[in-house]
């Protein structure tokens, strides 16, 4: 369990702060996370890497000479926001591009993506590998669903010797692809964390017993089982990987691997060292030669009790690649000649801040709008436990708290703007900004996505028509499509897409903005409560995931929750 | 808490089998612990480190170049015996003599002593210095009682700095000694930890409380507190440095220190980094610089969550010698030319075990005795958890494990050197061998210098007098005399001295054995009881060891509990 915090609220932004004091040797902060203290030779791939916080080594304590050239922190257990990732890419950028690699969930996947568009528009090269060693969150068929845990390292490790040595970007990425192909990790966990400030953990496990290939953030796993002894582990583990060896390894015996026994955090080493003992003889029976062996925390969980093994298989190139010298704050190896690093210049200074034209009417509409803020943060605020507990059921139990982040950092841009005499769509602007920025995550993305979208069919003079909400409601309708969700799906499309659609409808017939929102709200309330009946998507093959049957999605029911809140604002 | 394991009994060695196996190119695996895997080069001083196992990297993790040439690992918070240190050292020394340097505990001053006596008398040169850095375990003015804690880790970078730059014994020792004088630590502890196959932990904190000044092994610390905030925490742990000076700091303002915060095991990166980014602030406003600071985990205690800070206050002797490179398997800084090193020879090579001649008298006495360690191992067995509870509640916890490792090995001994011919003084000996060499610890030291000492007066021919018996239990009585405890500190001496004193009248007095056996052995018991009402030694001034008033002390007790044991089979 965390015991020490300050205001939980400000957690991760401290947590970077004292990591940066402890480590300015190596690293520097820079808005959205941390770039090296030293600058990217020119011409060199720049490896950008991230990812909620919650995780270290992963994935600050991971830059530095040999790795990565920055890493985007999000939230604790959130990904980071576009503007995050966008921010430390653009602090390490030198020239040779920007390579971008994360453990595959859907919130980095979402922000990372759209980061590396938006750097791809600016005219950097940009390109992407999600790590997906977790070989019990999907089946072989399906690798590209699976999650990343602690193959991130032995990915990484490959990202950036291949940066190291001057490969350029689309051999930085050819070999992190290899190095993912190659890389499988299996896990089991005997406890649950708990974030700053929450009254209960995440998830917990039964005692004496553990989970099987249960997620870093508490996603649910293969199933439980008593926890045997640490010979018992060993041979659990390594039977699993040998039972799924990459598409082109063609032979266990013979082959060589890196293997890396990972502690999520209160595990022991004294423990790991007793199991990995066992798996040492293991791989020597099968005729594999261990390269290198890591036994250690390389990506936690927080205070969570587990381990898992993963396995890097190497071949002649990716062996070559292994021996290149790394230093940053929570890894090194080899050596590395610091006699040719520059100290990077100050961090970027913040642009000014300017507020557009508007007129009163707008005004006065920014003003509610900033009202409404107000009614949504107090509904959030009351109902952050019940939406994590939803969350909980099939998912990472985040969801409470990703809103109540952006929520009230909306609220306060909301406000900060409409008092400094922004229109509506400026205002609305600035709150969808400030969602997506602090809230990380998914959610944090399709928020800021949403009120973006209705945030460009307001205009910051006169007073917007019924039928420009409705268009700015059908805009955020496919801007969420976009993500990849379709209604069935158990996720906030299910009740957003019957609001935007009711919304129309009544205004199409002549309604009131007042009328179409009354019935907007109810129809999506209906269908949020319809989702109870559903699998969640991440989830539809896993027949466990059925206790999330009977309850409904936090993102739909959320998003209902706001929509009936408005009511009391609405006119 | 731990759960993962084997046999509990053989937790610790296949720890350091399975260290060894993921470090092979850091470590070899000698008798008592680990050596680095490269020759000491010539005439450098031999820096050999060690304690009980548990600790994590503390010791064998710091063993590399720059830092220790070795570590002795004792059991799970146990003292390495005399043996393994010795062992070790020998495996590390090559003509520069050898260097001890440990944490300041009972048990591990008694092994270091008796193997630096040891080596002197083999002719090789030998210094050692106790690190004493916890300035909760004891007043300004008895700064050599204190214990050692994650100061452990400055004190040794220091000494390895000094051996890897060529100095001399003597100046290795001054330089460590000065680093020592110069650590100051300060912890809290949040929750306690259990050992391998342990049915409840070590000790506990209450809910949402802290233990200031709690040991690492769960020593009682100077009382309780809310937990306070992350920044809270900061302000106090600084306070209490700041407010001990070490003798040759004039001023802190101006100071240069290198900070250490140090996590106990399950206290994570992340509480760490937002408690450290307040302690630079501190350290800051003060006029201190902090050089190097160090956020991580030194020197552990399992699981047990909690932590502490030290500060190294640097003189330009000090800073000069930190600047040295390490690469350790689990502490690396800076860079260090590997060219130089040379692979170390195979482990020695075990004597062969020759047993000495006995006459068929004596070998049916070392039946005798063969079969009295059958008994006392079913004692010990049955109490252990009761020892183990006695312990806590003013020690450690670890007497019943220590007790059952110890008569489980020497049970061994004894049977195997019967079985082959062995008389009584040569069975005896090879158990009180087999007993401290197992054990470790403080008791295992004890406990082997009182089977020793009765042993010397057994002889492997005819049968021993009554007189006999009672001379070598004398010689025990002042063998244990030496390890300096006196009547009325609370300890086996209080049972062990009525107990010989009883035995030796009976028999001066015309008794025979077992009649003065009986009566002695009802005096151990009655004096074992007798020590309810005294205060432990350790903690005779410190007011919460009252808690241990009312209870027996659990060595006076267990050797009660084996006296009475050996009326079964005396006769």
């Amino acid at each position: 369990m965390t015991r020490l915090w300050n205001d939980p609220a400000d957690f991760a932004d401290e947590m970077i702060d004292g990591f940066v004091a402890a480590n300015g040797r190596y690293v520097r902060r820079v808005t959205g996370g941390v770039a090296r203290s030293t600058q990217t030779p020119e011409g060199q791939v720049a490896f950008v890497t991230g990812g909620g916080s919650g995780h270290y080594p992963a994935f600050g304590g991971l830059v530095g000479p040999g790795l990565a050239h920055g890493a985007a922190m999000g939230n604790l257990f959130a990904s980071p926001s576009t503007q995050q990732v966008l921010s430390v890419a653009r602090a390490a950028e030198n020239g040779g591009g920007v390579f971008l690699s994360y453990g595959n969930y859907a919130g980095d996947v979402l922000n990372f993506d759209a980061a590396q568009e938006q750097l791809r528009a600016a005219g950097i090269p940009c390109q992407t590998v999600a790590v997906t060693d977790d070989v019990s969150s999907a089946g072989k068929d399906e690798i590209h669903k699976r999650r990343g845990i602690a193959g991130d390292l032995t990915v990484f490790r490959i990202a950036g010797a291949a940066a190291e040595r001057g490969l350029n970007l689309d051999e930085v990425t050819r070999l992190a692809r290899r190095a993912n192909d190659r890389t499988r990790s299996f896990g089991v966990a005997f406890s649950g964390c708990s974030l700053p400030g929450a009254d209960e953990p995440l998830f917990e496990v039964k005692e004496g017993h553990m989970a099987i290939g249960l997620g870093i953030h508490g996603e649910p796993g293969l199933g439980d089982a008593a926890i045997p002894t640490a010979d018992g582990l060993a041979e659990m583990l390594v039977a699993r990987l040998l039972d799924e060896l990459p598409a082109d390894v063609t032979s266990a015996r013979g082959a060589r691997v890196v293997p890396v026994l990972n502690g999520l955090g209160s595990l022991k080493y004294e423990e790991m060292f007793v199991v990995y003992r066992r798996i040492a003889q293991l791989l020597s029976e099968e005729g594999i030669t261990a390269v290198d062996p890591h036994v250690g925390e390389y990506c936690t969980s927080f205070d969570m009790a587990g381990t898992s093994l993963t396995l890097l298989w190497l071949d002649d190139e990716l062996e070559d690649l292994w021996d290149t010298g790394v230093d940053t704050p929570a890894y090194r190896r080899g050596s590395v000649d610091a006699s040719q690093l520059v100290l990077a210049s100050a961090d970027e200074v913040a642009g000014e801040d300017v507020i557009g034209d508007a007129d009163d009417a707008s005004r006065a509409i920014a003003k509610t709008i900033a009202d409404a803020f107000d009614v949504w943060r107090t509904t959030i605020d009351e109902n952050v436990d019940e939406l994590g507990r939803l969350d909980a059921i099939a998912g990472d139990g985040d969801h409470g708290i990703g809103m109540q982040r952006g929520i009230h950092a909306a609220q306060a841009a909301a406000r900060d703007a409409a008092s400094r005499g922004a229109g509506a769509a400026t205002t609305l602007a600035r709150a969808a900004d400030a969602w997506s920025d602090k809230a990380g995550g998914t959610s944090g993305a399709i928020w800021g996505a949403i009120l973006a979208a209705v945030s460009g069919h307001l205009g910051d003079a006169g007073v917007p028509s019924a039928s420009a909400l409705a268009q700015g409601l059908e805009a955020a309708k496919e801007r969420v499509a976009a993500f990849g969700a379709v209604p069935g799906d158990k996720t906030l499309v299910d009740s957003l897409n019957p609001l935007v659609e009711t919304f129309s409808a009544r205004v199409a017939s002549g309604g009131s903005v007042g009328d179409a929102w009354r019935a907007a709200a109810d129809a999506a309330t209906a269908a949020a409560a319809a989702t109870s009946d559903m699998l969640p998507q991440m989830g539809r093959a896993r027949a466990h995931h059925e206790k999330a049957l009977g309850i409904p999605d936090p993102g739909a029911h959320s998003l209902a929750l706001l929509a009936q809140a408005l009511l009391s604002t609405a006119q």
